[in-house]
């Protein structure tokens, strides 16, 4: 309940406080904040509408008295009644118990407080994991819409797989990566993260344990963990995950699976080596072990094109592909896919039909439109020239203000850089102080509960202005920070 | 594995059982057949690929003798080796068991069934569930694209509750029914299915009972029981759901949720009444018990506008309200909606941050272009005039070919007919028989395992020149079946 989509308005003669009272008593009466709802602090209220709190204070002391609003200790404002229920003797269905007993964990806290941050008016998004708008290509998808195109748009329920003319194309665009598969070996899916929910909910059973990268994205996200799975990371180093110790851990913590961004991995940046993937596919046939291979990145490298996935040489069909736009077109489309052996296909296509019944028939077009044409690959072009100056300049950045402090390595392609700093101060202290002035960060405990010294770095999202003067200030900060503590 | 999406070709020079052994070969050695796949039977080989039976057995033996294939005693044709596996000493990954062992269910045969049958050349699909090809709006859909739109289509991640102009749209569109709702109560889905999805997995726990109506399209698709919930069917008669007994089922077998579709229900066609409408939120409220209405077919009345939503009174914030544009506009746009208590919709949006990262941008941008443009009343208009002619031919044809054998109700909106059969015949044999002659039925059992005796008519697919020839070939198929009985 942070982004109220409302703000009184300053002009009109009604009171600012009048008109706060009005608006929560409407969300009350209109059964939008029932009976039980915890209503937001009297500081967030102020922020969120631009008042002083002596303002909130006067509308919610007023709707007190009115016996709609009540302070409950440590709880907070909760809303105790509604004009409609003033005689009701029951106590009303009690909301609360239904969020909280829901299955699926809701994310991180600090995953939470970024997502609202990143609403915030002026906010610079340091470590954002998305193409900047300007680098979305808004001119070339109005091109792909107003050109005319022999497909008609298919308006009906898309095919369980997805629409066969985007297969098609998938599997030639995989081909000049090494990998041979035919379109009913593909299965389109509404970005990468839902293919993971997919396999979670569609190959593993409750307790099953995934091997995973350690750090790795899959930890920021409850995909696994809400089916009832768990993540075990094992250790990586320049080349990627290593072989020997998967087995290990297979050993010693049970491993149903391995999840790897082989590709300019989220989010230390790293890139596997050719031999380390050769290497990784023998120990997943030996140990007879499926691998998921998250490969989101791969098309964004910026010095030379990475070591072919190592789908392209899973023979024994013991990998699973993961693709998609959202990294280099447009997250918006909601569009990527999962190539794997037939019958795990059907599978998760029967899962998906069940859940959303498909993917969006105008984004499935659209992608379609994107491969066949070519101008998938002019546009990758045009991102990979200005990505790898981003990348140079923030590397610069880096040298210039955090000399000494951190230390990195230089990704060759995809958006992260991964920060390890060097003196011990309070992260969380530097996350809450670069919020109050503007700057977001991703800690790294997002992605490993012991990369408590990491900051994920992203020079994909924010300007170049904005990224001289986020890490110059930052800088400062930590400076401030190491100070304190001597 | 039913769509291979290949046939032979019957101008080429090479035989066509070396063709085939050629496509399976491929299959087996690019991994999208591992070993241990069972193959498409014999008999499905040949109806796919259109060849005769003794040109699959001889591809198959070959392969065989290649040492690639292996019969099982009653367990098929499976893939038991691969040319590059030839030396591996170990039992290859295993994919058959992580299939069967995932939590979520496969779809149930007869629905399997059903979802390929659909892609039959020529199948008449009496029971399809959506508008015909031909009613969807291809025309505005294009005019839509083309037109000059104030708005930029937003290519980045979709904010977590959707785009926020398509939810003001929402909110108006609402209002005309008598909801009253902003913006920041509103959660944009991938139709109504993810709706029932992330309420699933986001409000109740393993064991959660959910009460619906008796029979009803819920019990056709796992999203409750995959996720450890179950269903609890409760009669209704010609007014819709009966608040005593849900009370009473409630006591009895528990209720945590209760699901409804109070608008030309899905699959009987029942309209609810307004007493019933009222009576049944004094019911939830007195029994604490939270309702989501599901109001798809809403606007698709073709006699008079139905009683307003449970929602429309319920100052309460008990229901949880969901609609769609699937039934109306397009099933490809895969846009919904959910209206209720901002904390649930709060919830709700997280996990589906977490799952899909949100809807498609482009369908977003086109389902709000639809709303606030007039075009979707326009579209309605004619939608209607078309359904309702359908509809009303429907019935002369089932009085003319059905009387004295089965009975059913006028519907007066949405698609369907539930058409009971009077004498006691085989259904398994009905649906059998006419699949071989070409008709797609929807048996009665899908949607509630004691309807045995009924068929799910929808009018609103087949053309009627196919509705004709396919009611009266059943007429003669049911008559068979009945004088075969005697």
């Amino acid at each position: 309940m942070k982004d109220l989509g409302w703000k009184p308005n300053r002009k009109s003669h009604v009171p600012l406080h009048k008109q706060i009272e009005e608006y929560i008593k409407g969300k009350i009466l209109k059964g939008e904040w029932p009976v039980g709802t915890r209503i937001p602090s009297q500081r967030q209220l102020s922020d969120m509408l631009e008042v002083n709190r002596s303002t909130v204070v006067s509308a919610v002391d007023e709707l007190a008295a009115q016996g709609l609003l009540a302070g409950k200790k440590g709880g907070g404002t909760r809303v105790i009644n509604n004009t409609w229920s003033v005689l009701a003797a029951d106590p009303p269905l009690d909301w609360d118990t239904y969020v909280q007993s829901g299955t699926y964990k809701p994310n991180m806290p600090t995953i939470q407080e970024i997502n609202r941050a990143e609403f915030h008016p002026n906010i610079i998004r340091l470590g954002t994991g998305e193409l900047s708008p300007h680098l979305l290509p808004h001119g070339q998808m109005h091109k792909i819409w107003n050109r005319t195109s022999n497909r008609q748009i298919s308006l009906g329920y898309p095919e369980p797989k997805g629409d066969l003319f985007l297969r098609t194309a998938l599997a030639d665009h995989l081909q000049r990566i090494g990998i041979q598969t035919t379109p009913s070996s593909i299965l389109i899916v509404s970005g990468a993260l839902q293919a993971l929910q997919l396999i979670s909910v569609g190959l593993l059973h409750r307790g099953s344990s995934v091997l995973l990268e350690k750090p790795s994205y899959l930890n920021s996200v409850h995909v696994f963990q809400s089916a009832g799975m768990k993540l075990v990371g094992v250790p990586v180093d320049q080349e990627g995950i290593q072989p020997s110790l998967v087995c290990k851990y297979k050993r010693q913590y049970g491993g149903d699976l391995l999840y790897i961004i082989p590709s300019f991995h989220n989010p230390t940046g790293i890139l596997m080596s050719e031999k380390r993937r050769h290497d990784l596919l023998a120990t997943s046939e030996q140990q007879r072990l499926p691998v998921v291979e998250d490969d989101v990145y791969r098309d964004l490298w910026l010095d030379n094109p990475p070591p072919l996935p190592l789908k392209s040489h899973d023979k024994n069909g013991n990998v699973l592909y993961v693709g998609s736009f959202s990294k280099t077109v447009s997250p918006g489309l909601r569009i990527g896919w999962i190539a794997g052996p037939e019958p795990v296909m059907d599978r998760l296509a029967d899962i998906k039909m069940q859940t959303d019944y498909g993917s969006s028939s105008l984004s499935q077009w659209a992608a379609a439109e994107w491969l066949s044409t070519g101008l998938y690959q002019d546009h990758l072009n045009q991102v990979r020239k200005e990505l790898k100056y981003r990348r140079n300049s923030t590397i610069k950045l880096l040298e210039q203000h955090f000399g000494g402090v951190a230390s990195w390595s230089v990704p060759s392609g995809g958006f992260y850089i991964w920060l390890h700093i060097i003196p011990s101060i309070s992260m969380r202290e530097l996350f809450e102080t670069a919020l109050k002035e503007g700057i977001l960060l991703n800690p790294g405990t997002i992605y490993d509960r012991d990369a408590d010294q990491y900051i994920r770095i992203s020079y994909s999202y924010a300007s170049l202005e904005e990224m001289e003067q986020a890490i110059s200030r930052l800088s400062l900060i930590m400076n401030d920070l190491i100070n304190r503590r001597e």
